[in-house]
């Protein structure tokens, strides 16, 4: 990227320079990252389930705030990008909640009932986003896919 | 029920009916039912993540409705109640989807994109509600669980 600003005056280079930021803000890829535990016992539909929750309620809370409902609307117009990941345990899985707080990424932690398949109060699953890819990508975007 | 009636006039009834139409409506149970095709391979993460479309998708509808939107206020109030429940074929799926419509419920239906494991415009899941229990069950009662 740098040879281009070879040979230009500096007010060049500052115009170039803008119209880069303009164009990665327009072109900025938003999605919504959820991360399950991989060591819980769960049948497919109550993953489902787990995933769903993560995603409505982290969306609902993004809505309700004026920063991130903008991300919410780009997230719909680029078709609503969800990825599910996985973690080995629930230390992993509230570490990563933490750090979404800490970044101030709109997120939701889900703790199941316990009516059906786990223990009452068990943590399943943590919604991230919706929000730009390389701010989620700085927390989640070492874990593999489900 | 009937029995109470008994001996009552009709005013003592009227209220009674009344008291009765009241309770029911501040007890009546909202959740969201996602309809998914059980005739798909896919993989459980695919899986979850239609099932999280097909969700936050009516939810997005809903919330943009007047009369619908409080519907979502007391779902999300009751713990945002989810069932996962599953259709053999693509025209079973677009069956309970027309009526969804047809009965003026919040409802949204997923084409994937096919960049993985579908052929592309697949039509993947239904989401129906958030909405009271019972007219939900009038259109997907009778399917089973995932």
């Amino acid at each position: 990227m740098i040879h281009v600003f070879k040979g230009l005056k500096n007010v060049e280079k500052y115009f170039l320079i803008n119209i880069l930021y303009i164009e990665r803000r327009m072109y900025e890829e938003y999605k919504q990252v959820i991360v399950v535990r991989s060591d819980l016992k769960m049948s497919k539909g109550k993953l489902a389930v787990q995933v769903a929750h993560a995603s409505v309620d982290a969306v609902l809370k993004a809505i309700n705030d004026k920063e991130w409902s903008t991300w919410v609307n780009k997230w719909v117009e680029q078709g609503m990008k969800k990825i599910v990941v996985r973690v080995e345990n629930e230390e992993r899985l509230l570490d990563i909640y933490n750090k979404c707080v800490s970044n101030k990424l709109p997120c939701s932690i889900i703790r199941d009932a316990g009516r059906t398949e786990l223990p009452p109060g068990t943590l399943t699953a943590v919604g991230i986003g919706p929000a730009p890819s390389d701010l989620i990508d700085m927390i989640s975007g070492d874990l593999p896919l489900l």
